[in-house]
């Protein structure tokens, strides 16, 4: 079971880390980090990951995971990836995105049609390439799935190693790796969080995204 | 201020990359991850993470966080890595672990008579060094703050953020990471996941940890 991580300057780490502290403990899974051309790959908080991998090595995989960035590193207007990311999909079980990673989804046509879902800062970018935008930590559509900021990249590994090797192995590695939340404030979603919170974030990520529209269906 | 984070090999990647994402944010934060010597560091999971600092570079630090292992890369026993800790928990102004990382902090000595956490298979050895084993999910004995296994170094980091610049700022990394987890099985925790995940698991883990002792509390 290959399992191919898209890396990409700008991405944010832990969209990658978070799945694949699971993904790789799956019987039989291997485990690709595959950018353009191999070499390290600067994300977003400035620690390197290692694409062992270039496009070309991998033409095909069963899981497909596609990253996101907290800046406006627009891999969405890079033909390159673009064909990359669509050519493995028609090979793939499972197509998912972690944050903004299903804009690049999006922007090679995978979305149109299917309910997907992003960072929430984003939510409302997913409209321009057909898709529909959905609130859910999770959203599966078929063989593709979406997860929402960062952090919900570890839900979705969660989801993922269930259907791929059964629940009882989906609940050891949730064991494994202790992920019994209990985060100090309760102010992951622009729903939950204080308003100031919510305004300050948005501004500041709107400005990260370069989305001057990207206001959280919150704060509408 | 200067955060460091010590890197070896064996370690977990996600005990550093989930405190990571949150406090490289902080206003101010200067992260440096340090190894014995600079360079590749190769985790549990497969992934490389780069060193950029040897010990002799980073004599001090305002924030120690000491990752766990999945296996028994013993750095409990590497005198070189247990003087560092030492020497840098002596400037800092907080020193934390994630995981299995607290048997290291233990066995430089700077647990005894603190009350800390680890992973729940490991928990009954921090009394080896003196300390209090504690089932709480983050542990804060006076400058020194311990998190259980893998995940919950997420959860910490967000309380160190609340300490180091304030609630509103933490509030707001939780939103922009949108930690709002929503885990599809509540199995996180020894105490909640089926019996036979429970057993499994712990075979398993005792085997990696080497620690012919390590059954949870909620099975002994």
């Amino acid at each position: 079971m290959e399992i191919a991580f898209f890396l990409y300057s700008g991405m944010t780490a832990l969209d990658v880390i978070g799945p694949q502290e699971i993904l790789c403990r799956l019987p039989g899974a291997i485990i690709r980090r595959v950018a353009k051309h191999t070499g390290p790959v600067k994300t977003d908080s400035g620690i390197e990951l290692l694409a062992e991998y270039g496009f070309e090595q991998v033409p095909r995989a069963d899981v497909l995971l596609v990253p996101g960035a907290g800046s406006a590193t627009d891999m969405r207007e890079e033909p390159d990836t673009l064909a990359w990311v669509r050519a493995v999909h028609a090979t793939t079980t499972w197509t998912t995105s972690v944050c903004t990673g299903s804009l690049i989804l999006g922007a090679a046509g995978i979305l149109s049609g299917l309910k997907a879902t992003t960072h929430w800062a984003a939510r409302n970018r997913l409209q321009a390439y057909g898709a529909e935008p959905t609130c859910s930590r999770v959203v599966e559509a078929g063989k593709v799935v979406t997860a929402a900021g960062v952090s919900a990249g570890i839900d979705m590994a969660l989801l993922l190693a269930a259907k791929l090797a059964g629940q009882m192995v989906a609940q050891g590695l949730q064991l494994a790796i202790e992920y019994d939340p209990a985060p100090p404030f309760d102010s992951g979603s622009p729903d939950k969080a204080p308003d100031a919170v919510v305004a300050r974030v948005s501004t500041r990520l709107r400005a990260s995204f370069q989305y001057p529209d990207a206001v959280p269906a919150a704060t509408q």
